[in-house]
């Protein structure tokens, strides 16, 4: 058995050489391009001719694979000159190990691996590989060919299209079991699937890729996690601002981001007189805008803005993909400007933020990077204010408990930062919010303030996105709940189910406490949704549905309830009997959990 | 006296002659354009040449019209032949008269105007006029010259720059009087001028003309009408979405106003792949594609959507000034997609809305314009529907008591529709709220429903918008009310004023009160926004610096006002002393007037 992490890399590498090996039996006239480990897993691009090969194909190579392990073979390595490997390539008709051997740098020794059959000393299979493998396929685990996909050979869009057939592998069949199962759970909390069947977003053709449009469930998700995001926010003094989606490019130029990142914009272009404007692709010199826009005295310090507004970033077709990566992100932005002797306490502000909005959302696991500079000269700003507002990042991560990390050079040139990384119910990480120091834009954009001395000074900027983009935020949440959102957030929170019309009487009862109810946590003011199926369906057909739709709680009125006063109650942790005069308040202590 | 409305214009223009006869004694080589009466007074534009005239000269320019009329001069009209005007206007060096008789079509009658002195018979003044002028200056009323300007002679940006005098002239001094209290109240309320005095939102040259920039303050104030017309929508069925600001331009030509629209949109390029958006100029596509994500049935019509979204449109830059014209307009939209049966209650439901918010920001002085169709045939849709609905608009006017008026041939193509004007607080009139029937946009795209029968139909789209664009809304209603904003949507609404440190421990239990309230009308959950003035200043600068910013509710704490538990609340209506187990009573109850 394997044991090291760098085993398992092994054992999956000489999986991707068994599977060319099968697919060289099955297929004889095959050209090979490469066959790497890669997280759990391996894959082989594979240029097959004219033949297609797609994954009703893969049972039957798996069961050639096995076939060749059953044969308990070895991996041989063995070096030759490079006349040698490129007579056996070019001789095999190896065209992109003619390509791969010419690349090799002079002098580099050249390596095959033979995977032999102990028992004959038959190769049934050769190729030019750096290794490491194991040595014998008795060490391979447990391992399952997945899927079949198109891949360009050197990822060049210009080059042949290749087919990559991947598989993963570990080392026990239960850790397979597991990751198989994982798998099965991420696609079917796919937030595309789910945002399909709960009826949150589409997309039209003739609005274009990357640019969601939020149907009236989605709307009201997307709206409670961005005043959730607000509302903590606001509670700790940010104010809102609003600023238009388009500037003139001078903006951009100005605050040094039309150099760094001119290429990504969208550019807009009037036609009444030919100006040239860009669609904004961050919020912080529109808002250092604001600041500008009159004198400020040290009284009136911090300055602290909020905005929840839509970024347009020129992400490319390819790269698009239901929520995660959209063209049209909203952010939940902050902008402080503060003194030099506030960083500290902002700075806490905002990581207490951090970590009572993710608790909140149920995903407490957060990891804490934090990103400073390095001895390089790259960075700009104030030796001494960096090393002073380091120091500072680390004392809050340890006031507040984080689970951080530190990197040296990580920093952005414009000063240091934390970023936060969020873990979801099936596991993954994912980067959510960040606390970014900015001893630069203030410089840039002429910022001031008097001091208490009468002078003018530079204030700090400190930039904070709580969710980050909120569609891909939503991405990250959908998934993480399954669509089972919590009661304060849900798009429809409760449906009443009448079990007949005789009902009719009592359910205008039912409304009219439903109507009366306001959730004050976590958002404040949140009046209840709900929806009434009063259909001529059965009553298993109508729980079915609401099951479907994953709504939170399902008052089931019966004529029994009726002459009771109360309701039946059924949310996934089961059913109970609520009388109506208590329905509010199990309803608002249901929120806060 | 004169009488008739176009008796007032007759002595308007005579007023133009008057004032050029006056210029020309006082400049004796001006040459002169053009005179007209216009709404409440008269300009005339003149060439002076290398003389420089200003506001300054007004009086002097003005002392010699009196000088004129005081002569009890007549206006004596007599017919020449186009030689002799042309005659008279070369000898006399008037190249813009000339210019104007070489326009004239051939045997039109020419005739001039002169100036004459009864009691000499001497010519103050000939002019090129058609007329009609009052016969003797005596019945000239009350004027006064009000502003110079520069106007390109024929309004030709390529022509002469010509000085304009505006003057001002009414039957009654009283009448002058009034208008021009009424002017400077306008003056004062200039929303511009507001908007930088109360620190409502601002601009800048980085980002572009038209595209403002809301700080805090005018944050809240868009927010807070928003939210009014969001609510009352809300509670009549409409549901929020969601949609991008950017769209492939696919999305318009299906739609049709690329055809009609397409030089008014800003045009977004890609950098990355060269695709070609556009930003959104208007959101019905948008919510088309939204109805369009999934099949519909009878059962769930009328579908109702709304959304607080920005478009963008390319004005001239010479066109925007303030919130009144912008490139970035915040619209409050909505659109019903609805069977034909229910075009009915819809538009009832609507010319409800719109009474209601208008009476709420105290604006109910309504007038509503009936558009229908003429019996042309650019109008698309099925006539008997168009009878139909405009039946209908007509008995939603009657049935709400609208003060409206009918208009045939102003209907859109696609449509009847109800547009409202409202009076504001100087007796001006916006347009504002608008209501519009769709027969064909849902042909364009295609929109179904299945209906009882089992059959797909066509749905008829409602398009509305209550307060039109917000931006444009709130330049009125700055000026309406002056910038002393009612309680609810105040940015501030109360200032707690402290009248020394001593009283430190009284003012925390008054801001234990405040924190608690929460205004429920007209707009829900509104949390109360206050400041405390606990600065060093003086009662009274606190004070001035309070009723400078407009907040309408001051509450002053001093020592006595502790002792016995009460406070001083100042309004515009003035002061009371409140207890403070009644301040949240009497803040709620503030907030419903």
């Amino acid at each position: 058995m394997v044991s090291s992490s760098s085993d398992v890399e092994k054992m999956r590498h000489t999986l991707s050489h068994v599977l060319a090996a099968a697919v060289r039996e099955l297929y004889p006239t095959t050209t090979f391009g490469v066959g790497p480990a890669i997280e759990n897993g391996f894959y082989y691009d594979i240029d097959f001719g004219d033949v297609k090969v797609s994954d009703a194909d893969l049972a039957r190579i798996e069961k050639k694979m096995r076939g060749i392990i059953a044969r308990k073979c070895k991996m041989v390595r063995r070096e030759v000159s490079r006349e040698d490997a490129m007579k056996w390539a070019q001789e095999n008709g190896q065209k992109y190990k003619v390509e791969l051997i010419e690349e090799l740098p002079e002098g580099e020794t050249i390596s095959f691996y033979d995977l032999v059959d102990p028992k004959t000393d038959e190769v049934l299979f050769s190729d030019l590989c750096k290794g490491p493998h194991v040595e014998n396929l008795e060490e391979i685990g447990a391992f399952k060919l997945m899927r079949v996909a198109g891949a360009y050979w050197r990822g060049d869009e210009k080059r042949e299209m290749l087919t990559r057939i991947y598989g993963v592998a570990f080392e026990t069949e239960g850790e397979l079991e597991e990751y198989l199962k994982r798998q099965e759970e991420a696609k079917r909390r796919d937030h595309r699937k789910l945002g399909k069947e709960l009826d949150l977003f589409c997309f039209s053709d003739l609005v274009g890729a990357g640019l969601p449009l939020f149907t009236p469930r989605g709307t009201v998700l997307r709206e409670e996690l961005s005043e959730l995001s607000l509302g903590m926010r606001g509670r700790a003094g940010f104010k809102k601002v609003w600023t238009p989606h388009i500037t003139k490019v001078d903006l951009y130029k100005k605050s040094g981001h039309y150099a760094k990142f001119g290429e990504e914009l969208f550019m807009v272009h009037s036609q009444v007189n030919g100006e040239e404007f860009a669609l904004k692709p961050m919020n912080c010199p529109h808002h250092a805008q604001i600041f500008a826009s009159r004198p400020r005295t040290y009284k009136e310090m911090p300055v602290r803005y909020m905005e929840a507004t839509t970024d347009y970033r020129d992400e490319k077709t390819g790269e698009l993909g239901g929520l995660s990566r959209v063209r049209s992100l909203t952010q939940d932005d902050s902008h402080v400007f503060c003194r030099k002797d506030q960083i500290k306490s902002e700075i806490q502000t905002l990581v207490g933020i951090v970590r009572r909005l993710y608790a909140t959302v149920g995903m407490d696991k957060l990891k804490a990077r934090l990103s400073y500079r390095d001895s390089s000269d790259k960075y700009l700003g104030d030796p001494e204010l960096w090393k002073m507002a380091q120091e500072q990042i680390k004392q809050a991560a340890i006031d507040n408990g984080l689970d951080y990390f530190e990197q040296e050079g990580e920093a952005a040139f414009y000063g240091p930062k934390i970023d936060f990384m969020a873990e979801d119910a099936l596991g993954r990480e994912h980067q959510v919010a960040t606390v970014q120091l900015d001893f630069v834009q203030p410089e840039r954009f002429g910022l001031e303030f008097v001091n208490e001395k009468g002078e003018k000074e530079r204030p700090v900027m400190i930039h904070h996105a709580t969710l980050g983009s909120i569609e891909r935020f939503m991405s990250v949440f959908i998934e993480h709940t399954g669509g089972w959102f919590p009661l304060w957030c849900a798009p429809e929170q409760v449906r009443v189910l009448t079990v007949n019309d005789k009902v009719e009487g009592y359910v205008d009862e039912v409304e009219k406490v439903l109507r009366g109810v306001v959730l004050e946590e976590p958002v404040r003011g949140n009046e209840l949704r709900y929806e009434v199926d009063r259909s001529d369906d059965s009553l298993g057909k109508k729980i079915k549905r609401a099951t479907e739709m994953k709504i939170p709680v399902v008052l089931i009125v019966g004529e029994k309830d009726a002459a009771e006063s109360v309701v039946s109650v059924r949310t996934r942790d089961g059913e109970e009997k609520v009388k109506l005069d208590e329905l509010k308040g199990w309803l608002m202590e249901k929120s806060r959990k």
